[in-house]
């Protein structure tokens, strides 16, 4: 155990556990409304964040370089987000990022990636870990995301996993692998797309469906997400913003949201993954508010339900069928 | 009167009356699923057939060349739609409009427009129209959408207005004045970004609410519409649909539905007008499931009660707020 391990305090157990698997990094970020440097992220820091207002037992896995603020943990840990599974690379720095988004917010160009101590990631699980309820996958190599799933002695309720693109190109085996592992997959509609070979999203959907996950949710950024189970459909919408400052981290955001309320709720039926789907766009839309994950920090239960019953107006109508 | 104008038959009247001003065309169609050369079309098509759903009682002022068929007319005739408002130029041909999809069905490609008989369309409102409840114009110069508006003696309950973006670079003073004369305004997100200069659509909602029309409604392709009033905002999905055949006329499907639904039910209350922001979506479902208006053709009441239901499963949640 190195000397900072110590660091890491261990909040008292609050709610429903969710392990979270992911990233810690430093980001920087371009967009047609201002600039960003260096400032934190990561797939493991939006999904725990986001997953952090509905229930104060998140167990983080993750790992970092030798720059990394420890202060910041300690903000973590003061959010009820457990931090014994992350990873302090004394040689090494902190995974980078750098990205440019341009007026349609829906597509990025990746600048610089800097792998660093990411490169050769070993999740360890934590012994207290091992009773985790809930695990959310943050988007890793599929490999990474099978060893957690195989370290754990007992397997959570439910699995939601994260992928991209890159994993369906380079490590297509390992992927599928995953998948069939998993309960729950969150990918983009590229993503879907690439995934199945097919165009139509209800086509794709039944290809991911037959692949392992029982559920699929397809983000489609400021259009929305869609939720297939079976042969239903849900579709909940993006929230109309005025501003998109920044979607770094929105679909991490949606993730933790999406996999929170399924903990905090402890139902895992269809009918609540609606709702679970509305919670996570609820979160993404103030993660897209402002650089960063700074938004995500300062909310309040109040901030949340007000958000929520924005969706609940953006959508609801009441129909009698005409005679 | 020529002798063609004896051949427009005029169905009893049956049901609220909608004027409808729109094009009556032929299309050749591409698209990566197949091709169609020289289908019937035009904008006034598909918003009479769309709103023949709901009334029987259509009035359709249009300009065709000595080449569109009689028989098409007679078809429209039993459907409620009448045609005496149709000139017949019997020198000219009728407008033609070729047109090509990419995979990505919400862009299209102009390859051939030959204007024909709409070149010098002067819109002659017959007497038996003049009591129209309610107005759509489709997409058209706005001199002409004005010129039909100062030719009714008697402003109807509601105008319901579609435009372009030719119209914003060619025409933008005669097209603000057209703004100024309606009460919803129907384009697409492009369009509206275009007439506002802005990107965010909320934006972009209230610049054009500024200009003219009380209710707005932005329609967004696969991803849906988005109705704005005031400071409310409404979301419909489109329907995620396995096979997107042909968008062709979707929009214009979409006003004839939303037109149709709140003639039929003669409240034009926000609240209503989000439900004819569903029967509208419903109606432009069927639309694209095959080429050109063949679809609009052959539906039964039941077809369109089940589709609308497809919505209400689509988009229903029930929040408990979590405490």
């Amino acid at each position: 155990m190195s000397i900072l391990d110590v660091l890491h305090r261990s909040p008292q157990d609050n709610g429903p556990s969710i392990l979270v698997v992911g990233t810690l990094a430093f980001d920087s970020i371009e967009t047609p409304f201002g600039s960003a440097d260096r400032i934190l992220g990561g797939t493991g820091l939006y999904i725990s964040l986001a997953a952090s207002y509905f229930t104060r037992n998140i167990r983080l896995v993750s790992v970092v370089g030798y720059d990394f603020p420890l202060a910041e943990l300690a903000r973590l840990n003061d959010r009820g987000i457990r931090t014994e599974g992350v990873q302090i690379k004394s040689s090494q720095k902190s995974f980078f990022w750098k990205g440019r988004y341009h007026l349609d917010m829906n597509t990025r160009e990746t600048l610089v990636t800097e792998l660093n101590a990411l490169a050769d990631f070993d999740p360890i699980i934590p012994e207290s870990y091992q009773d985790s309820q809930f695990l959310m996958l943050g988007n890793l190599t599929p490999s990474v995301q099978i060893s957690v799933i195989r370290r754990l002695r007992q397997r959570p309720r439910l699995i939601v996993m994260d992928t991209m693109n890159y994993w369906m190109r380079h490590t297509p085996q390992e992927l599928r692998e995953a998948l069939r592992l998993v309960d729950v997959l969150v990918i983009n509609d590229e993503e879907a797309r690439e995934f199945s070979g097919e165009y139509s999203l209800i086509k794709a959907a039944r290809k991911v469906l037959d692949s392992g996950p029982r559920y699929l949710v397809i983000k489609k950024g400021e259009h929305g997400a869609l939720l297939f189970y079976d042969n239903n459909v849900f579709f909940a919408p993006a929230l109309p913003l005025e501003e998109v400052f920044d979607p770094t981290g929105a679909g991490d955001t949606f993730a933790g949201g999406f996999t929170g309320y399924l903990a905090k709720t402890q139902d895992i039926s269809f009918d609540n993954m609606k709702r679970a789907v509305i919670y996570g766009s609820a979160m993404a839309s103030f993660c897209v508010a402002k650089f960063g994950a700074e938004q995500l920090m300062q909310l309040t239960q109040e901030d949340i339900e007000e958000r929520v019953n924005d969706f609940v107006d953006l959508v609801q109508f009441d129909i009698s069928l005409v005679d």
